[in-house]
């Protein structure tokens, strides 16, 4: 069993979205007592971490309230960093889904699908997700049609390495709204999935358990 | 295969050791946008969370160091709740161990030692960890003598339901300085012990991954 971690590291470079609050922490004890003790005070939806539906449903349910059995199974991962290449404000197609299944076979009802823009290997550079002049930020995303037929496949979740499951140039977010007003769960910021097969591995992404909480940091991993 | 949640949930009342600092929260967006986002202010040493070497050592390893390969594997659980029952300042013992193996066989090398007082059910009262006079507070732990021990038996976490690895009312902390000292790996706050048997089952605990962070809370789960 080989066990590969998709998490990117919580510190303070960070990349976050200009409407959410970075990473800090103050060291509170430092061995005068024997031990050392951390305070950190970060956005829930730092990082590598996962949307609850509550994140764009008022009704949804919360990051807490969601099953284990959820949150681990067979992954699909579409692979698509040659064809993104530098291009920061790609989306990812109805029809590129239809390409990874012309060659895997259909997408399993149940299964985890997993976008591998290769986004991340800009994880601590400028071009991660730079702001734009609309005090927005640009990095790449699903687009809505691609949204629809993953839903229509049954999917549990759907993952990617970029910043964001909608395009940052989208400001009306309609992939999270057709996954989230699903129950489709969420994770942004994967790392390292350019190591995983398009089909045959797992995954676990269990969430940090925060009452009431519409996101939280994973430590994701996927197993070969 | 079934899964049993080990972890508390977090949250305002999440009860803290005097040390350290409580959970709180700011709902910093409220659907103004479409979406609600959730900052969060946190000890990385609060609810079941993992203690790194980095903990109790400066030279230690740090959460986001550790292998994944020592965050799973076979659990031993050590049933005390009967024995234990409303003796909040119960300690641990070589002989508990010992009887342990008396019925199950030695405990194997680069195992998970779990140990089930039961103090998991207080978790929501006074009970759980109240201050005394001397300004710390109390609750059950393990002995220096099983710590030995289980370092001995070369195991590679040791895990339990109440509030610290060491007995509350011991300052000196020498079950922590046994096991971190020696890069065994710590889980306190566990819930649901009581749930897995004492030997077959997996468990899985992968931290959150925080740079140079000396714990971590983590989502542990029992496989059966």
């Amino acid at each position: 069993m080989k066990i590969i971690d998709l998490t990117q590291t919580l510190s303070e470079k960070t990349p976050v979205a200009p409407v959410k609050t970075c990473f800090t922490r103050i060291v509170q004890a430092r061995y005068e007592h024997m031990y050392r003790i951390d305070d950190i005070n970060l956005c829930t939806g730092i990082g590598t971490h996962m949307d609850a539906p509550l994140h764009f449903d008022p009704n949804g349910c919360a990051i807490d309230e969601i099953p284990l059995e959820k949150c681990h199974g067979d992954a699909c991962v579409l692979h698509l960093k040659d064809k993104v290449g530098d291009n920061i404000d790609y989306g990812v197609s109805a029809e590129d889904v239809l390409a990874f299944e012309k060659e895997h076979g259909k997408v399993p009802k149940g299964s985890h699908f997993l976008v591998h823009t290769g986004w991340d290997r800009f994880w601590d550079t400028d071009k991660f997700c730079p702001t734009n002049a609309e005090g927005g930020c640009n990095f790449p995303g699903i687009l809505e049609d691609a949204a629809k037929l993953l839903f229509e496949r049954g999917v549990t979740s759907v993952g990617i390495d970029s910043m964001g499951i909608d395009q940052g140039i989208n400001p009306k977010f309609p992939a999270h709204v057709v996954f989230l007003k699903n129950n489709i769960l969420l994770t942004e910021n994967l790392a390292n999935l350019e190591k995983v097969p398009p089909t045959g591995a797992k995954i676990w992404m269990f969430p940090l358990k925060i009452e009431g909480a519409p996101e939280a940091p994973i430590r994701a991993v996927a197993i070969l």
